[in-house]
């Protein structure tokens, strides 16, 4: 029932964050029929289209508006991804100015269309806009909002390499991180804006507005992605020069610039924009999801009874964060000794890969574990499933198995080399079980996340149901005892298990929504219903509060642990160059390819899994 | 209203489907109810779940079973496709016999649980199934027994020709082609008598079943298309060394038997081979997509107001279909001339180009051209969408446009090569106009078909309401005149406009589905109505006519046309290969990965349009 009273509990934080955007329209206003809302709704659509056929169901020009702009997206995208691959490949006639020319031309047109919206929804401010409350979360928000400040640095970094550089460097190289810089803070007040919105009119101009920004944000992703895995390979190659490996040919491809650099920073920016990298790539593809479940809510209907929020409080997950602080501490020492150690020497680099391996068993062990616990606490209380759409929690499905498959195939890449290897250092075959752990790790969490994000939130009807029999029972008080207890068993067992400690919620939520004959209610639901079940129901409430407790233990100690395990591939810890076997078996180049094909998928599942989990613990 | 009174008109059809099938459980009887149908359902649920949960909303393990399921299968396919990428790239201690014994090993699951499902529901066939009519119509069933029907005849060619060569061939490359063909036999069987199941008993255990089928498929499907684009590169290289292309490292990757060959058959065999490859390929990724729309309708619920059958009609469409005849036929010419020319000089070759490249032209502005058409036809009369859930329809559109993006990646290749390449010779600049019209084409092919799938079949509904006030109507015949115009204003032009048209076959319709007091209205809605309407509603009706039957003649058209460019890249005419111009921007190398990752789904996208085509044609 958290998520019922949430309007008082939160309302501070909700307010102070529409604030902050003076232009943003009031939400559905929960006093009002959803029947007068849906008129209003129909007499404002597009003068062309009569208002009622809005109400049998979509029209055509809809349609063909979302599959048109999806369309343009995925060229744009393509256009883009072809010109970085060119560059990536060395072709010839295209270099590195071309792909930002095209960057900076998608940006800047993006940037366009968020004036146009943002200008025109405070115009029109009084027009009364939907939300889809599940959509642009605040901790993703929040989320978001850090990664981007970190981006901001990273362009600066970039302009001040620029200046350092500028001799010989294209000016594109300067545009690119002003634009760059701009899109992002305009985008990241857009996301805090508009992200729950709910587009309904200007339809075609709007879906390809921000298909148009999905693409985009996907495109600097990759572009990010790209220059990380350039350089993380130089690296990898750097180190596989010192420990003297002649028969795999090696060309660095590094773009440094051909003039020295003008001021003392240059080494220092170019050093530190590596380390910044990570964050800008999680920002573009957050950004990039948050924009996608926008597209997907453009004039789509919502059920108005779904109006939860979710506060997050962080009280009685003593162990759980304990546990995940202290894998996130020992992740950050054993990714700093393995930078430090690889490459140095052959014995050097076995040891930090050993430790690196043994230390990802036993988290991914402690993970399992967990989410098999979790699992079958699940399976002791069945609830029914919330199947109503949701374009965001489908999002996170999806992108949840999609991104996790990154990961999977990397995972059978390294079994089927340490099968077939012929020769085995004895370092190596630690890589076996550490691949079948990351498998099945991400199959158990996988399955909690989903499970959990689609269990129905405990329900109020069936409280209020519930309610009114025992009002009558309790008015004649002899028939009451068989009646509740019918009610408890033929109902889920938690939701109605715990009544009588909500009761006076119950009665609170309906008196301020208006109340539609309730209110006599509460004088007559009082004392003497409450002593009488208290002794039956605390069992029971225990029991429930016992295991949403270890549920919640369990949700903090896997966010924390996806957030360690997001910062070794993300900043360069990443033993399926180091480890050497697979390169043998597959061959240098076709391996390095599926890593850098499949590795930004796995870093960006475990940042994912991390905020679904941050909701699942809130949600608990 | 073709679909409405479907039943009887392609009811022999239909019972004859049924014949071949003994073991099929009826599908709903529609002259039960829905409620006494639901009861039934519920009735029949898995023991440990209280049946009447299942009404409220799906129970935890379904949702549970279907990540489960499709975890499995992901991983499945990615360790398949590892095994092959493996092979592909010559890796250590892995050969083609390893590979071979997986897919062995996993058809031989398939077929073991494809037995177990019909023997199931053979002995339990009084237990009555629903049905999704919308999943495996019958077209899809007789493309799908052509297609087998030539991989039989494909695995006979590979044991004929490890027949010939069992000297030096491993025992897997005989088992292989044996197993494929029983695989083969038995699947199509299984699609033709189960692919419209909805399985609401068993979930689990069947969920794994029908997902590990989808991805046994694809990965039968992704090693076909390994093989035909070895054989097509081993082609293509080839040519080069005979047009004497010395810059480029060529390596031909031929794995022929180290042997000599005891029949005389042998390079019938291995030559025609390569010829029924591309049946194979389709044939797979058909039965991939059947059994994936399965695995979607687990333990769905039916909306069953939408029981439409749809029959194939071939009249009225002549002009379309010679067009398409004409196109069909001049395309085989003219891959039969480019496969004879290109190669042979370097003249030769850029002639072929050039009538290949100005054909192609010529076909898609013809083909955009009918596109648009369509689409103006479609904006004049506007009919809302059906949006009701249908995973058929939904897999449809995204496959359209998933497989799309691999030929608009091709496409964008070739445009940025044509506009960086330093040297032009005449014939690569055809390739500008080609890959932009390959790109429209397919935009607005795509438009025309998800709108065309989307559109609202012509509602029943409507009809009668509109039968009911005319036939009040015409009891005081003073009024009329004015309510009927009064109608046919207010309401969507095309259905009312036709409804003298089908008066009698609504009353048919409404008597045999038991009448719900509409049975009096047969006598009372008589002639007077129908002449007094009957010139005012024939200029209407023509003009429907008119314009359904261009739409008719434009899918033919298109269906023709998309079979026809099928042709060419299935083929091995792929003018991606021979123009030269990407090899030299891109180099050779990362172009023919390009190639090679893109062109199964651009050769896909033309089978699955053609057939998304025929539905259109049938539902126009």
């Amino acid at each position: 029932m958290v998520e019922d009273n949430a309007d008082t509990t939160s309302s501070s934080a909700g307010k102070k964050s529409r604030e902050g955007c003076p232009d943003q329209p009031q939400p559905y206003p929960s006093s009002r029929q959803p029947e007068e809302w849906e008129m209003e709704k129909s007499a404002q659509g597009p003068p062309g289209q009569p208002g009622g056929s809005r109400l049998v169901g979509s029209s055509c020009p809809q349609k063909n508006a979302e599959i048109l702009s999806s369309q343009y997206g995925i060229n744009l995208f393509l256009a883009g991804l072809l010109l970085m691959f060119a560059w990536a490949v060395h072709a010839v006639g295209i270099s590195k100015q071309e792909l930002l020319s095209y960057l900076i031309t998608i940006m800047l047109i993006q940037l366009l269309w968020m004036l146009w919206y943002i200008f025109r929804s405070y115009t029109q401010r009084t027009l009364i806009q939907e939300k889809d409350t599940h959509a642009g979360a605040r901790w993703l928000k929040c989320g978001i909002t850090l990664f981007a400040v970190i981006t901001l640095i990273l362009d600066s970094f970039k302009i001040g390499y620029f200046i350092g550089f500028s001799n010989c460097l294209s000016a594109t190289e300067g545009i690119f991180p002003v634009t760059h810089a701009v899109h992002t803070l305009l985008q990241v007040y857009f996301l805090w804006c508009h992200a729950k919105d709910i587009i309904q009119s200007f339809k075609t101009l709007e879906r390809f507005g921000v298909i148009h920004s999905v693409f985009t944000n996907l495109l600097l992703w990759t572009n990010g992605v790209l220059t990380e895995s350039k350089h993380l390979l130089n690296e990898h190659k750097e180190r596989l020069i010192t420990l003297g490996f002649g028969n795999i040919t090696i060309d660095l491809d590094d773009h440094a610039p051909q003039c020295n650099c003008t001021t003392t920073l240059c080494s220092i920016f170019s050093q530190g924009m590596y380390y910044l990298y990570p964050f800008n790539i999680e920002y573009h593809i957050l950004a990039s999801t948050m924009l996608y479940v926008l597209w997907k809510n453009i004039g789509r209907k919502v059920e108005h009874h779904h109006q939860y929020k979710i506060p997050f409080k962080f009280h009685g997950i003593t162990v759980g964060t304990i546990f995940g602080l202290i894998v996130l501490i020992s992740t950050i020492a054993i990714v700093v000794v393995y930078l430090i150690q690889i490459g140095r020497s052959k014995i050097k680099s076995e040891l930090a890969l050993t430790m690196f391996y043994l230390y990802a068993i036993s988290v991914l062990t402690l993970m399992c574990a967990a989410g098999i616990v979790a699992l079958l606490i699940y399976r002791l209380e069945e609830r029914s499933m919330d199947n109503s759409k949701n374009p965001a929690r489908k999002l996170d499905a999806d992108l949840l198995i999609g991104t996790a498959s990154g990961s999977w195939l990397l995972s059978w890449g390294s079994i089927l080399a340490t099968i077939c290897a012929q020769a085995h250092p004895k370092y190596t075959w630690y890589n076996l079980p550490y691949s079948i752990l990351v498998i099945i790790e991400k199959y158990i969490q996988n399955l909690f996340i989903i499970e959990s994000i689609h269990r129905e939130q405990e329900k109020m009807n069936d409280d209020i149901k519930t309610l009114r029999i025992v009002t009558v029972s309790s008015q004649s008080t002899l028939s009451f005892t068989p009646s509740y207890k019918e009610i408890y068993n033929g109902a889920a067992d938690m939701d109605n298990g715990k009544f009588p400690y909500m009761f006076n919620e119950n009665i609170y939520m309906r008196e301020r929504s208006g109340g539609d004959g309730f209110d006599e209610v509460r004088s007559q639901a009082s004392s003497p219903v409450r002593h009488s079940t208290s002794d039956f129901s605390l069992y029971s409430r225990n029991s429930v509060n016992n295991k949403r407790r270890i549920l919640k233990n369990i949700a903090a100690f896997l966010f924390l642990c996806n957030l360690s395990l997001w910062i070794p591939p993300a900043f360069g810890c990443r033993p399926e160059y180091d480890n050497g076997l697979e390169e043998i078996v597959f061959g240098f180049e076709p391996w390095i390819i599926v890593v850098n094909l499949a590795m930004p998928f796995s870093i960006f599942y475990r940042m994912h899994s991390a905020a679904s989990l941050f909701e699942v613990y809130c949600k608990t």
